[in-house]
């Protein structure tokens, strides 16, 4: 299917065929898509654990609007990107275990165990290194409770 | 540098680790997060553009849905994403042009366009599909007019 065919207006393609994403079946689309919302997790956490282990200099300012965004990005509701058939015993390019789709109210409970942490470091995160660093143990621990369960290991 | 010795706590690192993009220069690594973030611009419109044009049965739930996420990802401060230095004449794997960086006030406007939009459209899309389309054009083009402006076409 040739996507362009599809566009009617110039105005609409413009924005639409900005992504590359729409080169793909729904099924890659919808990983990338996961992987893509990770990435922006890790961006922003990685400022706020970089302040904590003195990699980089504390900045009230940086670390609010880092722990902010992954506040803004643990409200995105993510259940798209998820889709049946996108696990990593039926889909390429992934480690989403299987174990996900037959779990999801343990998924949702960690879930929003992230929630929770992560608006706790926004109030936190401009209050000083200490109290960023009174955070971050919550914070990142959600996101590796559920990358344990529910992520296939590197090999 | 070996990020693993720098990580003082397990529980931390669970979290921190979870990104591939620490293994990257600075630089690499915004890139890929605002290539992130486009890409998820991208699989959310995906699904109100699908919508608009017929390809998916319109869903008042889902559109909203896809709407909010939208406006969600236009409400994140994506400024340490735009590095000085990350521009398609200093990088690689960017199309990012220079003009960014030296017309912040335009970017900026256009930016605000594209929040707008964004916000009109999180309030129309669950209003049925005629609603949809009557706010797709906005966002398309606040998407299009940044790209078409500080984006180099693909060859």
């Amino acid at each position: 299917m040739k996507f362009t065919t599809l566009i009617t207006s110039t105005t609409l393609s413009l924005g639409i065929l900005a992504g590359s994403a729409f080169a793909q079946d729904p099924i890659s689309n919808a990983i990338g898509a996961r992987q893509s919302l990770m990435r922006l997790y890790a961006f922003n956490i990685g400022t706020l654990g970089g302040m904590a282990k003195g990699a980089i200099a504390y900045d009230a300012a940086a670390a609010t609007t880092a722990a902010a965004n992954i506040a803004k990005l643990a409200s995105i509701d993510g259940r798209a990107m998820f889709p049946t058939g996108s696990d990593d015993k039926a889909a390429a390019n992934t480690a989403a275990k299987p174990e996900i789709w037959s779990n999801m109210a343990d998924v949702g409970a960690k879930f929003g165990d992230l929630v929770k942490a992560s608006i706790a470091m926004e109030a936190a995160a401009g209050g000083g290194l200490d109290a960023l660093k009174g955070g971050i143990g919550a914070l990142g621990g959600a996101c590796g409770a559920c990358h344990k369960a529910y992520r296939t290991p590197k090999s």
